[in-house]
């Protein structure tokens, strides 16, 4: 590190980057921000609202003397930046990420980098369904999980900076391989969003013509299909970057799925009741649990 | 009529039939109220709290003064309660409900009454995770849908009243046949239902001891998931007496997941961004329409 406090490089300046940025100046971690982008707009507004302290459209340069390169654009982009930084990064730098899928994102690294040994892939699990710096606010890690997935190979310094890093921001730590991280993620965020596009699709097709279905539709159905609301381009990336994690966690709905449909045909009250009863027990208990901080 | 006012008979004083019972003594649309129940205790509350005048566990004799009788109790104690009035009914009376499914009841009221002149089903979208008289209030219905499903041999005074008593409770009213009602309702509210119960209990197997899935569960998963915590017994209830529509529905969901799983194992990014596309658009233009009352 150049200094005492690092110099950090944000590749993707919206809601997750412009919040980890805010974070991390309101934290004193850093000495200060460099903004990359392509959108010189948004860039502008960032330095505006004091975000970052500059701001270029040319990755390359601007890594060059980072410390640490946080990349916070959509995971699709990926390969492309690595391409783009990977011969002007400084030996001493580290690179942590904050995207959904995190075995995708080695891949891509894998390819550009000598080395995964400064990499260590993060997923702050956090955001709003709006997008944008100016969207952005110091608060959104705030207790919330962040993942790290970091390799055999990592070095311990690197590891331990951006521990400290995602610390800084609020993020509660947790580490686990990238795969297992996947898997959770397919289950508990990709097939929820799936399943809710699917469910919204499905109400679509069954209009009359005389009547409109959604107007039946009350706040069960509200909270339910929300997440249909988010960016069709970013749940695409990530369920097509976490493909066969999402693939199998469909499967297992299906399964579930042909079971309360076998159970309704056989007009099995009793066994609908108890996949009921126990949907609603973990349900709850999550919410004790873990819903609190929500 | 007895009087200028009616005499109304709740059965059931919880969530729903209380707040009726105090929407409409607020509107000053009811001479007197009386309660039915089973839980003496709640009465005793529906009664302290002002909710209702008298209470009785007695259904057969509160009816038999009534010039409406209000059924807010779970669909699945219809038939009984139909046999315990029917022969107590004045025939001036007019008898309407607040249950979610509208084939069956007609149903059973079918097998009790000699006609169904009189007998005018109801469903008021609305409604909250809580349950019983204290959690009643007299705004429930403000701006609701409440879904009125008369037959052509209804009397057309009867439904008039009914109208006039849904309308009193600040209800935006809507007829349509009990079978389109019910098929509506499969789409947008009771597969959902079964849906978050059936994704609850994915997650919940795909734990590995190791690490608890529901840890990084986030906000999506909550709003996603909260109609699973609603009671098993009253979906259960539900489910089963609208089975039909509910599998037919069911049916049409999973053809849109078979869909979607083909598109992910043919890595048809486009395809998958295109139906996400359609979803979101009907989910957003839903939001505009309609979802601003809820």
């Amino acid at each position: 590190m150049n200094a005492s406090k690092p110099h950090l490089v944000v590749i993707g300046v919206g809601l997750i980057g412009g919040s980890v940025a805010r974070a991390l100046r309101a934290s004193g971690f850093v000495s200060r921000v460099t903004g990359v982008g392509r959108n010189v707009k948004n860039l502008q507004r960032a330095e505006e609202l004091n975000v970052v302290d500059h701001w270029t459209t040319d990755a390359a340069a601007a890594v060059s003397d980072a410390d640490i390169v946080l990349l916070a654009t959509p995971v699709g982009s990926y390969d492309a930046i690595f391409a783009e930084i990977a011969g002007h990064l400084p030996e001493s730098a580290v690179v942590t990420d904050a995207g959904s899928t995190k075995q995708c994102v080695l891949e891509a690294a894998g390819k550009h980098f000598k080395s995964l040994a400064r990499f260590v892939p993060a997923h702050p699990i956090a955001g709003t369904e709006k997008s944008g710096v100016e969207a952005s606010f110091a608060e959104l890690f705030k207790d919330r999980l962040c993942v790290l997935t970091p390799l055999p190979e990592t070095d311990e310094d690197a590891l331990q900076l951006v521990q400290q890093m995602w610390k800084a921001t609020g993020s509660r730590l947790c580490e686990m391989p990238a795969n297992e991280h996947d898997d959770f993620l397919a289950a508990v965020s990709h097939l929820p969003h799936l399943l809710a596009y699917g469910l919204v699709n499905t109400v679509r097709k069954v209009g009359t013509g005389k009547h409109d279905p959604f107007r039946f539709a009350a706040g069960g159905f509200r909270d339910f299909s929300r997440i249909a609301s988010s960016s069709p381009e970013m749940w695409r990336d990530i369920v097509m970057t976490n493909r066969q994690a999402v693939l199998e966690k469909l499967g297992l709905l299906q399964s579930e799925l042909d079971a309360m449909r076998t159970m309704l045909q056989d007009s099995d009250a009793e066994a609908l009741l108890n996949e009921f009863k126990s949907a609603k027990q973990a349900r709850d208990e999550w919410l004790k649990t873990h819903g609190g901080s929500l």
